[in-house]
């Protein structure tokens, strides 16, 4: 069997091998599960910046831009970070460039994987599938809040290894523990994270209906793959 | 209700407000549970020192010296990080200096906190009454391992949390992740924590007694404290 492990912030990211592995790349409020949704819905590419300068620097390069800062979207940005923007299908074939608060560090410290995945509910079966037509050890990179343990991000890890148990073991302490959290509380997701803090926090930006999509599972069979800084979505 | 929140890794100490709180130091493979052991059974107080050199100078001053790395007694030393060593109470008045992997420093690095509390499960109703005694917010603070999240010093976290409930609210997403982990998994502890990379390798070094004695809940009713380095017990 291969191993999955869970690592819950950027800032513990060093402490893991990544060489030869997947890592998965999660930030379920919302960014990852906005990318999952532009590529499902027509966006070809996804090109994710480390700020909101270089970002809206590529709206003269032909790109639609996207930034969020704290949970809002950025002044002079075309979206912020709503995967509900996206569902209509209105931005066929265009180019996005994305930025926001805690993903876009996660997949930068993720060089050096593999491969790089993109994960949310809506595409964790597609994601898990992908895993398992391959053999490579798989470690799931929580993008956390600000550098510390989320508990969207650690309960959709927790999922993965449950989705993953038949072809990859769960040796790691963070696996075990989100796995068996989730097995407890998966049945009832929304009512569980409501007490969270980041869910807190969006609830104040009267966005329940983010959080009812990011939470919402296997709407789409794509994986998203980032390579050379470029993310893009391959279709299963 | 007052705050109470969880830090998972000593690498992750510096993205919480220490000032005013009281924080507990868990590190229950072995650290604290052997802390706590021998205050109980007769230790007069104990030095927690940095490194092993620190630890083996300390003997010339009169102090009992035990120092482990990486599960194992260090050359030299007369204790290494047994808690059962100490239930026969022939240390009765001495002093004891420690060095442990990842203990000492989270002690270290909890410098700042209004109060320093050492936990293990042997003392955590005693910890549990002696901080609703008062009106603190409480910062629990993994050992963890090597900077890793690890699932017993969490799960002792999640079982304070619980315990604290009345006084204390976790609206911090780690404490709600291990409380509920705690409901789930508490009446099973060894048979969960068997899964755990550190119980692994303790079963390695044949101490499972080690083991029990460290996950049995409420031996002493007495708490462990910090103060200028030195560590003394609080009967309760």
């Amino acid at each position: 069997m291969k191993q999955v492990e869970i690592c819950f912030s950027p800032e513990l990211i060093h402490l893991h091998e990544l060489e030869g592995k997947i890592v998965v790349v999660v930030d379920i409020f919302r960014a990852t599960s906005t990318m999952i949704a532009a590529l499902a819905n027509g966006i070809s590419e996804i090109k994710t910046c480390a700020d909101l300068e270089e970002c809206r620097a590529m709206a003269s390069s032909g790109y639609l831009i996207a930034g969020e800062r704290n949970g809002v979207k950025a002044e002079g940005f075309q979206l912020g970070n709503s995967p509900l923007a996206y569902l209509s299908g209105e931005y066929q074939n265009q180019k996005l460039a994305m930025t926001t608060t805690n993903g876009t560090l996660a997949i930068s410290k993720s060089a050096g994987a593999d491969e790089i995945l993109i994960g949310s509910f809506p595409n964790l079966q597609a994601t898990a599938s992908y895993i398992q037509s391959g053999n490579k050890d798989v470690l799931i990179h929580c993008a956390g809040w600000k550098g510390k343990f989320n508990l969207e991000d650690s309960l959709f890890a927790g999922a993965m290894v449950k989705a993953l148990e038949t072809t990859h073991e769960a040796e790691d302490d963070g696996a075990i523990s989100m796995k068996s959290l989730y097995e407890k509380e998966g049945h009832n997701l929304k009512g569980f994270l409501s007490q969270a803090s980041h869910a807190k926090r969006l609830q104040n930006h009267n966005i329940d209906s983010d959080i009812d999509f990011c939470l919402t599972l296997d709407l789409f069979s794509l994986v998203g793959k980032v390579e050379d800084g470029i993310l893009t979505g391959i279709k299963q």
